[in-house]
């Protein structure tokens, strides 16, 4: 806080609370008309009018369009704020098991650049992230943007992402914050390189994450499981992405569903990702018969309505809506979302989830959770890096003030003494 | 806040934060030195010491005795503050099925009155919520002691506890906030009588808090389950109580563990009460050709170690297990807490919990969470209401300003370090 002017008094304080909390609101969400940043932030019209008249005029946020287009009925269209667009850039990456994905949006939530390289599954930490951060100089000099106000850096690596033992968190580094310490450096290189604060997390919890919050219908409560080689998932609860106390939150794919069934790599048996993962669903069809080297192959015979391949993906979501109906039982989400390219390829499978949830669920509770398909494909990995970006508070962007905001410090302990030296 | 005297500036902002975080850290874990204070806030200790000196000064806080008497080793005892324990009054209230507790604690988190009063399990919520008040009045007379700064009361009722349809929450009432509508408005009746905010819940919730939060090793992640008449549980996810989308989060003792067992009341077949509940355990005793009534046969044939009675138990704990398994891989806590009378007649069945529960998880993972028996009796769901009025957020204790600090000359020596800085 230091090198804020601030006006004295009560006033000050107040207005300065409403303003964090609007502009907080416009980061989290991007462009939001006046009536949907009233309702977000619980102030009235007039208050809020008045709050946003100030950081309009100071530069802070501006109006970018107006709802006309999204409107349904008639009635006069409202215009749309956010936080200035050339003020603050953020960045997400998403490393996956074959490629890198890159994107870097604006203050109001557009896109400005995008792109993916692909590596090698062999590749180390320290190839992957030189080949992400080629990519990323890559896109600016395409594009001709740059990242000159650079806010923060959410980054999705693949696999259970526990805090390894004994683990300084957060470690401060290059006069940054890397709120959690990644495999191999690849939260210092990003951190050092761009001076901004890492957020790094399992990139499947990103993903539950962005579906959480994305679109109009955010859900503060969500069940997410994406099937694919493995099967993984995320849990967000009362908004917040769940951790667990050792990084480990999350696993559904490693609860039991057969205690006899097939050896797990995990080193279990029969958890719900040997019957439930793309490998475990091809295995399964096997040992009926039914050869399929890989997805295509399935795809062809979910086609053709092949009777194998239907029994196999209804056992698979069978087990599958057991263990989201237990989670269900424990969480009460308002909704469940099932990813992975085979949902996409497979209706069959949300169709039978939802119907064993319904089975597993209370009968007296009015209403169970949501079932869908996500929203975002595989490949969107770098939006749930993104998306974890723009609702950590600790990046919330540093807005103008009336004079300058350098030499600011973001230590906690050291504000008070640094707040001596800079009374008006 | 308005009608406070504040400095202007941004330093007595900054003072103002970290007095509040240190009275928070108070009123949630009662008496603690400046140490534990320390670490709770994260200051330095040089600033921990001016922000308790002004505290001291003020009277707002006290300090009530050294750690002497809990102190393990050598050294020199450090004094232990606390709120002022005449300046606010909480009030932890339980209606169980039969009775109704009352606690009643001042703000160091002294224990002031305590006591309960029985009813039928017949009783209206209407004649419930008098005799509560009526015992409240009687402990109040009988100790002499008066309730004239009430800053909140936890209610705890059994059974699941959704928020009806359509429930404005929070919604306003007799001038005071009522957090969560409850049956029968026992809710609006403790509101009115003590001009006081009143936070409700399922007291097996309440319980899983007071679990994690209680002793000097409180957790962050829990996972509770208490087996009596039913089986009930709670999650604490990340410190905060869960309560799902439409309240009914929790729920371990309704997820299936045999699809095709025994009815439960809840609609379902085969659900984790039917087999770990008391009268789950007794009807498979009886199944098995033993006979007993109840809790005290039970214990009996524990005692005797009857084998029908050791197996019959370690397959409840083992479906117990399988549940709370499950659990674990979602949540990844760091505790897992059984509860129930039974838990103490019978310690095999934590035994049996967790010998499951290490087969249920990750075998990669270091540290399984900690399987525990409930610290808490049954009987102390009233302390789990008030834990919940400890730690809720909008209850933040009043604490005096700059005008009502009269005769307070006795603050030790220590605390006069940073008093030439305040304002009068």
């Amino acid at each position: 806080m230091t090198g804020m002017q601030m006006p004295s008094g009560v006033h000050a304080l107040v207005r300065r609370t409403h303003e964090e909390r609007v502009m907080r609101a416009l980061q989290e969400n991007g462009a939001m008309s006046r009536g949907e940043i009233a309702r977000v932030v619980g102030l009235s019209r007039t208050t809020l009018s008045e709050i946003t008249g100030h950081l309009l005029q100071r530069g802070a946020i501006v109006v970018v369009d107006t709802d006309a287009s999204r409107r349904e009925g008639s009635g006069r269209p409202a215009e749309r704020l956010a936080l200035d667009p050339a003020s603050a850039q953020f960045m997400g990456v998403d490393f996956g098991h074959r490629r890198v994905h890159v994107v870097v949006a604006d203050a109001a939530h557009e896109i400005m650049v995008s792109g993916a390289v692909r590596y090698e599954d062999t590749a180390t930490w320290g190839t992957r992230t030189a080949l992400a951060l080629e990519l990323v100089d890559r896109l600016s000099g395409e594009a001709g943007v740059h990242y000159g106000a650079l806010q923060g850096i959410g980054i999705g690596v693949p696999g259970p992402y526990p805090a390894p033992e004994g683990a300084a968190w957060p470690r401060a580094t290059a006069g940054t914050t890397v709120l959690r310490p990644a495999p191999e450096g690849v939260d210092v290189a990003f951190a050092e390189r761009f001076d901004a604060p890492v957020i790094v997390d399992n990139n499947t919890r990103l993903a539950a994450l962005a579906e959480a919050i994305s679109g109009a219908d955010s859900v503060a409560d969500l069940v997410y499981v994406r099937l694919s080689d493995g099967v993984g998932g995320g849990l967000v609860v009362g908004g917040q992405l769940v951790t667990g106390s050792s990084g480990l939150a999350g696993e559904l794919g490693h609860v039991t569903v057969e205690p006899a069934g097939r050896p797990c790599r995990c080193g279990k048996r029969g958890c719900l990702e040997t019957v439930a993962s793309v490998p475990g669903i091809l295995a399964a069809c096997w040992e009926f018969g039914l050869r399929l080297e890989n997805l295509d192959d399935l795809a062809d015979a979910v086609r053709r309505a092949h009777p194998v391949v239907d029994r196999v993906l209804r056992e698979a979501a069978g087990a599958l809506g057991r263990v989201v109906g237990a989670a269900t039982m424990m969480l009460n989400p308002a909704k469940v979302v099932i990813g992975g390219e085979i949902t996409r390829l497979a209706p069959v499978l949300v169709e039978q989830v939802a119907a064993t949830l319904a089975a597993e669920i209370f009968p007296t509770a009015s209403a169970g959770p949501l079932v869908a398909a996500a929203r975002l494909s595989d490949d969107d990995g770098a939006i749930g890096a993104l998306a974890a970006v723009f609702h950590s508070s600790p990046l919330l962007a540093r807005y103008p003030e009336t004079a300058d905001v350098k030499g600011r410090s973001d230590a906690p302990d050291s504000a008070t003494e640094g707040a001596a030296h800079v009374r008006p």
